[in-house]
């Protein structure tokens, strides 16, 4: 079942709901799922749309050019890559970051990125390879659980009370490294600390044993928009010289990136 | 006025056109384009739609998680970059090319890439930077003429003749920089000397002034289907070394993604 068909009599209710881009969009993604071309009786199950509704659907990409088609077989275009970027070009904070964490990066010799919060997830919009770390594979539009990143608990700690509340009381913790943290109360309490100490530091609960990261929030207009941090590998350096190193590189990285924002939006 | 209503009689005349989804798809696009939120009527405005329309499009991105509001003005959320890598989910390219762009750049220490052609430009699906040129912004998704580049005439070099000349006769030449090819018939010797030499040397022709690029074709089951390169500065190498140095290890590496390819297929 596709997400909009979950509570489908819902949204036939409301008279706002436009089905056919719903289902299109949910054509795109589940062609991006296949590692090669497919064909309309695959995108029709993919969906759970009858075939005749996949086929208008296909040949509309395909006339606006997001899909492409020979001998009955589909895929989609790099001109859907296009539509992703449309998120980029509607937020300044990657372009905006981008050459700071490039500095921070030479200067302290490992990765850097800037995240934003959507849902319970952290999204990367900017990242900096340290030449080094090449084997993990984080690139923009990375996705990971906001509870489990030093990012992500930056970014949770700056949610008002509230919303902070209803989103750990929906959340389920998963242990995705051996290290994640177990418990709720102790995840709330780390957030505590982060709103605290400015700044939050994960050791490897994330991804895989053996990565570190220390993370500091970015403010626009007074409200955090963004987080950015620096990761290591435990084999090279232990959390508390992260900490000792790091931490105020980081911080003044952080102040310089809401100063650009700042300095963007009076222009 | 939006791209499909461009021939909107045509269009509507066709039964299998989903006028919605094409009119949802370009309030993302529209969207992307604004570096700031957005009300209905600057969307209604973008997107030559009624502002009726304009209005179930955006609440319906909004109900899907791809749009935010707050109080009348809208925003793009990070979803919308998981549609966009829809699209490097459907091909195996950039994966499978990844690692010896990785090995390719450390061996030579310049930046290298993958693209595919996409019409008459070349979109990157793969980059890896050397930390000496930070400074020039080339990701994944940049689109560029491939008349212009090195990755481009490969791939243009690799198109059947007619379907060549169709497309050399549609095109416009732009002096992207003073030393961009100026003629198509010096357009077309060149493409025919890349047929022959199995791979091509950009010098100064594309994007700025100082930028060296030279290119081989990546090719899947006999038929080209990507193009790499090593792009360095003029002020590092010149042309004539930029071959010598460069062209053995950049066919190794374009026959080794190849094989890849290959041997993805036959799993």
């Amino acid at each position: 079942m596709s997400d909009f068909d979950d509570d489908a009599s819902d949204l036939e209710e409301s008279p706002f709901f436009v089905q056919s881009l719903a289902k299109g969009l949910s054509v795109i993604t589940a062609m991006g799922t296949q590692h090669s071309q497919v064909s309309l009786a695959d995108v029709a199950r993919a969906t759970s749309l009858t075939r005749a509704t996949a086929r208008r659907l296909v040949l509309t990409l395909e006339r606006l050019g997001y899909v492409r088609g020979t001998d009955g077989l589909y895929s989609l275009t790099p001109k859907v890559l296009e539509l992703g970027f449309s998120f980029l070009g509607s937020t300044s904070i990657p372009e905006a970051a981008q050459p700071h964490l490039e500095a921070l990066s030479r200067s302290v010799g490992e990765s850097t990125s800037a995240s934003l919060l959507d849902g319970t997830d952290i999204v990367y919009v900017a990242r900096v390879s340290a030449r080094r770390t090449v084997s993990l594979s984080i690139d923009i539009g990375t996705r990971l659980p906001a509870y489990a990143t030093a990012m992500g608990r930056v970014l949770l700690a700056a949610l008002p009370d509230r919303e902070l509340n209803e989103m750990l009381a929906g959340l389920t913790l998963r242990q995705l490294t051996e290290r994640t943290i177990r418990s709720k109360d102790a995840l709330h309490a780390e957030i505590d600390r982060v709103r605290e100490q400015g700044w939050a530091m994960v050791d490897q609960e994330a991804l895989e044993i053996g990565l570190l990261s220390i993370a500091a929030p970015v403010s626009r207009a007074g409200r955090v928009v963004a987080a950015i941090n620096i990761s290591s590998s435990a084999n090279r350096v232990a959390a508390v010289d992260l900490v000792a190193e790091f931490r105020a590189p980081l911080l003044a990285t952080a102040r310089a990136v809401s100063a650009e924002l700042e300095h963007r939006d009076l222009r």
